[in-house]
């Protein structure tokens, strides 16, 4: 056995090679899963309350990556990226519906529905947002208002991560 | 010519950076391309009836990997992941919508909206759902509601699949 | 040093692994980050008009890719792929809301609501669509409808890229 020395031309291409393996290993990593699909309460009907309340959907039936908090009611972005986020909010006959969305604690979005026939409402509401980690998003039910979720679960607050930045 | 033997090192690299190609490769291919959009009828309205029927979106507008079946309205996963499903029911004047989420035959989430003023009424609703490969999901028109679709395609049923898992 | 010629089977490997690594490459090239979120206006009710009018979501608070242009109100698909759109329409106190949804200025959705009570309405509808570049989407206020919007954001429309075809 002899020991020789490569043409240079061979090594060149082999490191080239691996670096770029390592390049395409990297962004693969770097696309986590992240997806939550939460539904409110088995309880009926929250409110109206005299104060702003934040809602904590207790019901997580997906929550991939963990970013959704039930505890809190929070979702908080791992990840630096664009996340789509939706919600439907329902009332109860005769209730008035509203659910209001806070990225770190400022009002971003403001939905609201008046029933005054006695009959149930429904909205429905999404959001394409540029998140960077840590960046928190939670709904709320505003001071009036009222939200109604049963087995049904048609009071439904979700979201996925679709790329990163 | 002489046949040469080469060091251990770079035989080892090589065989490194192959392996590396077929999980990069793997990854790539596990990533199958679904989604879906369909609406329901050009019909009118249907119902109410006396029974709950499965609802079959006849439109199908966009079906990539042929999950949804026209024929039965069944979305069929065809990998393990997670999927965002979304649909929106509209009833029309007088009319009293409703749509249930049916999962391997178990109801999940159950909309319905009542008008009692004669005006038509939406509802729209979302989910994010890890399924397993072969999990079915199906809409429900309950007994004593009505759902309503025409050219207008406004009764809509989609979906797609965000990441395997 | 002695140039040597090495084993055409080591050969092949390299060669054949540069082109594995060319294509993974291209993969993650092709696949473009589009995302956009947008709500209609701060100015309150548009409408009724006696013509159909383009809505010209102008406040634009997500616009990766550039796909969407708030000087005319279009999306306009920048590869060949299947794209997720959506969008809230409200109207306030006595309007009658309608979005509708063309393709390439043929019209696919028809979507509206009347409300003989005085309340607010609301409206959400998604489409899951197969475009080729170029393809445009935009959304229209039909004659006779309004919408409303403001600072809370409610009237909405936003999109993402599923994934290329």
């Amino acid at each position: 056995l002899t020991i020789i020395t490569l043409t240079p031309d061979l090594q060149t291409r082999l490191s080239s090679s691996e670096s770029r393996i390592d390049q395409l290993e990297r962004e693969n990593a770097e696309k986590p899963k992240v997806a939550f699909y939460t539904a409110l309460t088995d309880a009926g009907t929250l409110g109206p309350y005299n104060t702003d309340i934040t809602l904590k959907y207790s019901k997580v039936f997906t929550n991939i990556g963990n970013a959704y908090n039930p505890s809190t009611g929070f979702f908080t972005a791992p990840v630096k990226g664009v996340y789509n986020l939706q919600f439907t909010g329902y009332c109860y006959h005769g209730g008035n519906v509203a659910v209001h969305v806070y990225k770190n604690n400022q009002r971003i979005m403001n939905n609201w529905e008046i029933s005054n026939d006695n009959v149930p409402g429904y909205l429905t509401n999404s959001l394409v947002l540029e998140l960077t980690a840590g960046d928190e998003i939670h709904l709320v039910l505003p001071s009036g208002f009222s939200i109604h979720d049963s087995g049904n679960n048609h009071s439904s607050f979700s979201g996925s991560l679709l790329f990163t930045l």
